[in-house]
């Protein structure tokens, strides 16, 4: 724990609030479908760390295809009657609940509510003949702090246990009128502020692949019930890798889209009004046509329209064929990624080269003061927000919390602020300039230093950060490798570039990462969200 | 004065920039072109207020065409070859040298390069038979603070004298792509934020209408030049109305784009990295068909590949029919309009109810607060960044750059400046609501509390700022009618609705504002450049 004098914590004030997240851990239990949970004693034991392949012993084919199938073809098969919202939400919800008995991934089941929608929607099929919109029927899993309406929003602080939300946010609302059907609502840490999902209100959520592993953060709830296939979309936020990270941990796919193209309004966390790095919303999910799928709606209802703060930029056809140039990004120079993340990285290089795409190297460009502006954008304030906001329940800090609370520079003054905005600007054109002059149309690199975290351990933000810093939007994708401790072997290394660089790469234990997904990032210039789709989708048809 | 301490003031230290400032003024008059300067004894004497019928008596029924032809069809002519780049820039030249001596517009005259680059072009027309671009060979004025390669660019402060920029600022680097000859910088105010034009530099900028009135600013050589006819279209910016209240007072067109859509990297000014409310570039012009041109060339130019902090938004090409629904500001609540602006607002809805356009009230909602905001986030560093430029030369503080410093509420921390974010987020939402509630398309509302001001008098800025404050892009065009001192008499009040009211309200003389454009403004929702013009298209068409 980092050298930090926790000022909130107030133990006894804290006692008063016990029966608030006794009630919230009630809630979360009571709204578990009872028909749905597999009794304690045929759930694997804790010893058991994979538990990805779990859901085939109980459930049916029929049950595992439909969790297994892309949200474009569902959409379409219910929308056309053939197969009803009610049968694609028991799949989904059978499987989430198996999710959250073994990842603790869930923060509330919206079971009543989403039983109600499905029967009205698939009599509107049988009214209709036809669907009610380009998401008709799809079950949505959604970040906990991502008001639902009526609810109890709580961003992962315990003094917000008593926070009914009175309205959906802007993008539930969309996403309802597109059709889709949100049914559960997913873990965060917090403050919001981790590369992990850990709270005083839900507890640790894991990942499915590997239980001793983080299944990152803050959208880990998100990553670890989608990488479990629970779901097959969901919305995730991301100010410093929040939506990436925890899609390249659990093995699925993440859109952080340009900050302003998809509506935030309505989501709550502490530190409303900090805009030197906007934090942005978007899609995880199991395939990455769904990905296209959830941007190309959603921005198809003009967003905008509702929400003032965004871009009114339509969603654009863009086709991309393999003329494309991807820059490789083997590491940011700050910290070495990890073997198997290297390996991760040849192996695309291969395939592309193989299937004729051009690759050039990327050399990083000064990361390390990326870095240093971002980390001290984040809590320009000293933190005040989310200080107040832990000090309203005294709950205790959790180490990550402190850790992130240590980034930067402290409270700065407004002077000091705009003067990082000035030099992030500066950033953003050089780095339009560099992609522009080195003619790369992607850069492929890293999520994160490597293929997960332990829980409780991640730190280093910057594969991720640098991009939020820069508002390039970044797609994260599994490769279709795993780390293997027989072939990823430790980098035997006796020199480091830094202190931060030596500390992570000794994380590295081959044994503690096994069976871990092997996820890169793609990154597009600034607004370029369609472009980066469809070099995304050329380069994972390139991994077949 | 305001209850303001000058802390930065040095006239010791002032002293030993006298050169400079000489050097400066002496580069200014050696700039002018010698064949166009009309003799001191040919000029109207200085109780001669209204100069604008004067080129009149010195030009030639064809320089007079030309310099009061619009842009388009300049550019038309010279693309063809029917008229030369030469020709027009003589005509230009001339009359903008004309402006200068009687209104101390221009702060310095770039003939050499405009006359090299005018004689390329015309080569150009006649080796390809075409124009080089949209803007082939249309000369154009550029406010000082917009940098010219290897030129110094002050912003109004002294300190900065010695300040040779380099580079092209984006926006002139692009408008030289596109044909156009910077032919002229022009004046503004010392620190940028006054709504006057006066520094210890060029001095104090006049109304060609009226010399005892002020041309406004910040923009306000731009506005007085444009105003006489001495360009035909430039280039301002606008934080406050600095581009809407110089084409206000001047009764000419000019655009505050929605902030973003064209470039301000490479305009100088204090205070880099304020973002809260961002300050926007674009045209003013004799013609509003040639603020279109401007735009559309403009943004046709892709800007956003030389700056990264533009929005990648095309120009859409919008048509407006007279089913628009106008609404009708008559006044902000805060402070009432003097007299002749209510008196062009009746005039252009009975133009338009003529016409068949829908007009109805438009109430205004809580421009107090939109004041309060937008007043304290102007200066949130406590004016840091301004005075420690002034401080640099320890120039005299001007009357207005001590009023516009004590806005506010002084230094902020950033967690207020961060609340003030929220709550203008949250203002943006609630006027774009409004505004689909209650079915208004467009604003018609005043640019200023009165036609103009008399020369060091500005103060308040609310007409404009609040738009700002919301983004919300502002077109302001002349009603073609002018103050008339038996028409337009004083209001006859007993009551105020505060203190500024009252102040404002006594500062309407009907005598003193003789002859000065009524102009008015109209504003669309937040990015709906395009709709705004095409609106605007409409309006002034129904008030031939």
């Amino acid at each position: 724990m980092p050298p930090y004098i926790d000022k909130t914590t107030d133990p006894v004030k804290f006692e008063t609030w016990r029966p608030q997240i006794e009630l919230a851990q009630k809630r979360l239990k009571d709204s578990l479908v009872a028909d749905f949970v597999v009794p304690q004693s045929d759930l694997p034991g804790d010893s058991v760390l994979d538990v990805s392949t779990f859901p085939a012993k109980v459930m049916s084919p029929a049950e595992l295809k439909i969790t297994e199938t892309d949200a474009s073809t569902l959409v379409l098969e219910m929308g056309s009657g053939k197969l009803s919202a009610k049968t694609v939400l028991d799949a989904f919800m059978k499987r989430a609940t198996i999710a959250h008995q073994l990842l603790n991934c869930a923060t509330e089941f919206l079971a009543d509510e989403a039983y109600e929608r499905a029967k009205l929607l698939d009599e509107y099929v049988q009214t209709y003949g036809k669907p009610i919109g380009p998401l008709h029927g799809l079950p949505m899993s959604i970040k906990e702090h991502v008001s639902i309406k009526n609810r109890v929003t709580n961003a992962g602080f315990v003094a917000l246990l008593n926070n009914v939300t009175p309205e959906d946010a802007t993008t539930v609302s969309i996403l309802r009128s597109l059709g889709a059907i949100p049914f559960v609502r997913t873990n965060e840490p917090q403050s919001l502020m981790h590369q992990d999902s850990c709270n005083y209100i839900t507890g640790v959520t894991l990942n499915g692949f590997n239980r001793k592993l983080s299944p990152s953060g803050s959208s880990g709830g998100e990553g670890a019930l989608i990488g479990f296939k629970g779901s097959v979309m969901g919305v995730g936020t991301d100010i410093g890798g929040s939506i990436r990270s925890p899609a390249a941990f659990n093995g699925c796919y993440g859109l952080r889209p340009t900050a302003g193209r998809v509506s935030s309004r309505g989501c709550i966390s502490a530190g409303g009004g900090q805009e030197s790095v906007k934090s942005s919303i978007g899609p995880l999910a199991q395939h990455l046509s769904d990905i296209e799928l959830f941007m190309s709606s959603y921005v198809g209802a003009k967003p905008w329209l509702q929400d003032a703060t965004l871009y009114r930029i339509p969603w654009k056809k863009v086709d991309v064929d393999k003329q494309l140039t991807v820059g490789i990004m083997r590491s940011d120079g700050v910290v070495k990624p990890h073997p198997p993340i290297l390996r991760g990285l040849e192996f695309v290089e291969k395939k592309l080269i193989e299937a004729g795409v051009k690759v050039v190297e990327w050399e990083p460009y000064k990361c390390d003061e990326l870095w240093e502006i971002v980390s001290s954008m984040y809590f320009a304030d000293g933190c005040a927000a989310q200080n107040k906001l832990l000090g309203a329940s005294g709950e205790p800090i959790h180490p990550l919390t402190a850790m992130a609370f240590s980034f930067g520079k402290g409270e700065l003054t407004v002077s000091e602020n705009q003067e990082l905005n000035y030099r992030r600007d500066e950033f953003r054109n050089k780095y339009q300039q560099l992609m522009i002059e080195r003619g790369v149309d992607v850069i492929l690199c890293p999520a994160y230093v490597g293929v997960a975290a332990e829980l409780g351990t991640t730190s280093y933000w910057g594969y991720c950060s640098h991009w939020n810093l820069l508002d390039q939007p970044g797609l994260v994708f599994p490769t279709g490798l795993y780390q293997d401790p027989v072939v990823d072997k430790v980098d035997p290394r006796t020199e480091y570039w830094n202190l931060t660089d030596e500390k992570e790469s000794q994380k590295y234990v081959p044994n503690v990462f096994k069976g871990a997904p092997i996820a890169l990032q793609l990154v597009s210039q600034r607004y370029e969200d369609e472009f980066l789709l469809a070099a995304g989708k050329i380069i994972t048809e390139c991994l077949r």
